[in-house]
């Protein structure tokens, strides 16, 4: 220990809000706020650029806790700071409903927070993110405007998921060198030793992925600062800071150990801890001179942020980057979509709703340069490429077109951080089956409502030979289950086009379920209004039908080509389209009813099971769709396997009248 | 290229096949197969022990192909070694229905394919899961019994999900010698060059993690065997050999670019292909001779699985290694779960359902020899272990516990690896909504109807103060969502223990869904039927009841605590608990009809969302639950924050009377 008197006052500041908010609320993690004060002290106070004054400025550096369930830390440290929303009864009230001082940092609770963390390694997926909206927009924008760097602070447990490997080894090809990891290196996990469970060398790992590598103790706080100045020297390569450190540093029994991990430490080594780092002072009661001193390092970036907002101001980017910040799409986006809907109208083309996202996107990014494409080693499947998206690469930061790799959970998770950081909207692709891979951060841009689009196409059985290691059946459900998400699945490319509106205009991350099979289209007139906007609509048929349809995606046709047959039959029918349940949800009884209508037979198809439909279906309704896993064969051959054909439709419909 | 004409002539059988049946197939992969034909030939003709005559010979090498997509290169040489199953009808009729040769490996389709593969990294995260059930049986057993390898062959794809990561950071920990990882280290991934993506040093990065590495030019078959029989030789590493391959060899426009990863030939290059590399025979005809080396290297293992089974006959182990690889449970299972719930009839505990948990394995793990329990680093929350389950480790292979670390979707690989190499019965933990990070591993239990045994704790809003990104709200019914899935939701410790039962009973996949909290006794009386194994019954309340309430898990005592309130206010209500909706699913219509009544109001309670509930409530039932995230709070704050309580029951009740 080499830190002097007023450094350990600081980093104390930290350790003691954190050990008296844990212990108030009985409830939440000492031992990583203990562990790491001393490195939010130096990060916060020496290192970072921001000002709380101006929580959203542009070009302040980001800090990521990973290791979320050391949410103290950031909160202790927030105050200190003097940000406004974090006071001292946001403190006192850690892990209470409504407070903005939650178990783990929720990001929109308060400033500061930049992203939701708890599940390990979501943070450090995000970063990556972070770190690549960065680059791209310092390429486009000038490093006048954008020039900061992205910390993150990492557990065991983040190392040790496996996202960690996505994100480092993307990380490290694409030479993000503005993005610095600090290792809160305790040797300890829930279990207790992480020689338990792991043996990895992680500084040889981290070479292995083109990281540079710093080691320190982290209870010394020059050795930190000066880590992180040289980390910030990176020219062409990440940085490891690999930080020796004791959990729950300064409790007098339990430091070093799993018990100090995440539970209260007791009245008693509440106390011994306190005697042992010198905290005199009364729980909650920072004394003025140390409050003052973190007070006075919070506001020592606002010169520099007075500079940017100067260079801001006379930029002739200045328009373009405050837009492109506020998340606000281009004026001229709507037009440009208008045309092209105008046009599909007229050319009614047959094509896979993946292809028909393909041909919205050539007009979405011609109109909207934010866009961030990317896909999952999927781009010739997913079609999320158009003439724009030249790689984004080490060697060209004005590309658009992440090549995420084979890395679903970390391309979620990148496009999180993407859309946080803010001036590019991403959207990534990959099989829709493998949402499974990448659902733990498709929940987290639900969570934290950001505007994150996952275009997933090969939807359902349709995809055909690849079998059931590859064709959702549960996914659609399941993704619907997911609170504020918006699943779109559109039935031709009138619709794909009303989607991809909807998802770029939306508050929330989307899912768009395309077809790796052709669609006809549906859909043959222009529509002004977005008739997806309602979630679902009539398409055909009137509104005393004796039976309804409601369909999906693919089977949408099948449904009409039902309607064709019964017609046929004398039997009146509609056929409701529902691009998005989500959507449907949140219309007005009024509406929903003249949807749902009375009629006396009621079906639903779909090529996925059934249960997200059972709302809709009620008691008597019919259900075409999968009870099973799919199988392997050519796609007419399983969809006339599994029975999801207008003939089964039709027999749905008949045996109810 | 140092092979002789034979060695060649061997591997291009393999090729031939392969080319032959994509483009018959007119879909598939021929690019794997024909890249790493030559390391399939040496592996099985030369180095690997089995008898196709015998395929669930219990000490035979285990392969299993993690590139699963290269799924002809298995089917080819089945056929080839002369396995039943595999006829080169089979071969024919690739990727059709009902053919055993789906496009990719499906467990359970034919003999000698060990585990479904295909979504990338699943097969090396089951390698994992085969190495420890071989390392524990064996020290259980003996080597005369047990002593085989498990080799895997694995591409650019299964290396750059996380998965990779968390398989071999453990298997390197656990130092499981007799792994063996061949990377197809062909450059090529779908989206082109691997290099476009990642630049990860992978001889670096295993040896970080602890492994041997050899590296050899994957086309050169004595370079290729000697590599095998090194990695034999490692005592206390597992080993990765690095075999540099052209992907699609001999194709001579095609190979060596992602053109020919995953679509047929065509006509002219396959011909082009063919003359390249000496195959002048017909579509799906091997010469004679060739067949006859293949068929002849097929039965090699013949006197080794002779005397291997010689020496089974005279063990004091046979009935017991017997018993334990056909996967029955012993016999007096059953009575000891009797006496267990014969004494909580007595005991009426209120505890935890995951206590209860803990309550039922100290009962199963005394009388079950072969169940390998563990957690992924959350033993002392989900309550995992018993004081049987010591630590599997490298230095105590007889450990019944396996510390998986932050893993959790290794975890569930692993443990489908175990179920499948057989002889063991794996569980293990994490909190519920990390199923999400599990999904994947979880699906393919389901797909391949396995018994891996999922414990869940922590299932709802009510772990409290850690919140939404903590708490499932959509797990439930993403779960339920899952097809061949057991989802158990146990409302006390009687039931607790009956779901355990029907889990360790099953031929499937179970997730037991625990709670953080304490749950009073609602089944006081021992019964001698399973009576969760109906999946719902009448726990309280007269047949012919004016409502029917149907709940969960902690909800169950919500609902007993309305029904108390409604007899008070005059209104006869039923509580139905519904432990598993899908064994309900599976029961006759009348107990569904007698189950389900005719009551005029019918709630349902549960905390999480209301999707998997609509079946069962119909048109006007009400639900009481989840309708968007969890908060951060203590959990009697958040049952009454979210109206999850027997007052909103009541009313919910009341309403539809």
């Amino acid at each position: 220990m080499t830190n002097t008197a007023q450094q350990n006052e600081l980093a104390n500041a930290i350790r003691s809000l954190s050990m008296d908010a844990v212990e108030k609320a009985n409830s939440g993690h000492p031992g990583l706020p203990m562990g790491c004060a001393d490195i939010a002290t130096v990060l916060f106070t020496k290192v970072m650029k921001f000002d709380p004054a101006n929580p959203h400025w542009a070009d302040r550096d980001r800090f990521i806790l990973s290791a979320g369930h050391g949410s103290m830390l950031l909160y202790s440290s927030l105050y200190l700071l003097g940000y406004e929303d974090m006071t001292i009864d946001q403190v006192k009230n850690f892990r209470q409903i409504g407070s903005k001082t939650a178990g783990h940092p929720e990001y929109g609770h308060a400033t500061g927070i930049e992203t939701t963390t708890g599940p390990l390694g979501a943070g450090l997926g995000n970063s990556v993110g972070f770190a690549v909206a960065e680059a791209k927009l310092a390429a486009e924008f000038g490093a006048d405007l954008v020039d900061h760097y992205t910390y993150v602070l990492a557990g065991d447990g983040c190392l040790m998921e496996g996202i960690s490997q996505e994100a480092i080894s993307l990380a490290g090809h694409l030479k993000l060198n503005k993005l610095i990891v600090i290792w809160d290196n305790n040797n300890i996990t829930i279990d207790g030793k992480v020689s338990n469970a792991d043996s990895t060398d992680q500084i040889a790992r981290f070479k292995a992925v083109g990281w540079n590598t710093i080691e320190i103790d982290g209870h010394d706080q020059d050795a930190i600062e000066k880590a992180l100045n040289d980390a910030k020297k990176s020219t062409d390569k990440p940085t490891l800071i690999a930080a020796k450190t004791t959990i729950g540093f300064g409790a007098p029994k339990k430091s070093g150990t799993e018990k100090v991990h995440g539970a209260p430490l007791g009245a008693e080594e509440l106390a011994g801890a306190k005697q042992a780092l010198g905290i005199d002072y009364p729980a909650f009661e920072i004394p003025a001179h140390i409050l003052e001193s973190w007070r006075a390092a919070g506001t020592r970036s606002q010169n520099v942020r007075g500079e940017w907002e100067a260079r801001l101001a006379k930029s002739d980017k200045r328009d373009e980057f405050t837009r492109r910040m506020s998340g606000k799409l281009p004026a001229d986006f709507a037009k440009a979509m208008a045309e092209y809907k105008q046009k599909l109208a007229e050319d009614k083309p047959k094509v896979a709703s993946r292809k028909a996202s393909q041909m919205a996107l050539e007009v979405i990014n011609k109109a909207v340069p934010e866009t961030l494409a990317g896909s999952a080693d999927l781009t010739h499947s997913n079609l999320t490429n158009t003439p724009e998206t030249v790689p984004f690469q080490a060697d060209n930061r004005l590309g658009r077109y992440m090549m995420y790799g084979i890395r679903e959970h970390e391309m979620g998770a990148a496009m999180n951080g993407v859309a946080l950081h803010g001036g590019l909207i991403p959207y990534g692709g990959t099989f829709m089956v493998f949402t499974d891979y990448a659902r733990p951060a498709i929940r987290l841009a639900a969570l934290m409502e950001v505007r994150s689009i996952f275009v997933m196409t090969h939807d359902s059985i349709g995809l055909g030979e690849d079998g059931p290691t590859h064709q959702p059946v549960e996914h659609l459900t399941a993704l619907r289950a997911i609170p504020n998400l918006l699943v779109f699945r559109p039935a031709d490319a009138m619709e794909t086009a009303e989607c991809w509106e909807l998802a770029m205009e939306a508050k929330h991350p989307s899912i768009l379920a395309l077809s790796r099979q052709n669609l006809p289209a549906v859909r043959t007139d222009y529509s002004a209004e977005n008739r997806s906007a309602k979630g679902a609509y009539t398409l055909v048929g009137p509104a005393d039908a004796d039976a309804v349809i409601f369909a999906t995606g693919s089977e949408v046709a099948i449904a009409v080509e039902a309607h064709k047959e019964l017609t046929e039959k004398g039997i009146s029918a509609r056929v409701v389209s529902v691009p998005s349940m989500e959507l449907f949800a949140k219309q007005s009884d009024a509406y929903k009813a003249e949807i749902i209508g009375s009629a006396k037979a009621r079906v639903a198809v779909e090529a996925g099971i059934e249960m997200s439909w059972n709302k809709l279906l009620g008691d008597k309704g019919r259900f075409v769709g999968m009870h099973s896993f799919g199988a392997s064969g050519p796609i007419d051959a399983l969809y006339a396997h599994f029975g999801i054909t207008p003939k089964a439709v039709v027999e749905a419909v008949t045996t109810q009248l």
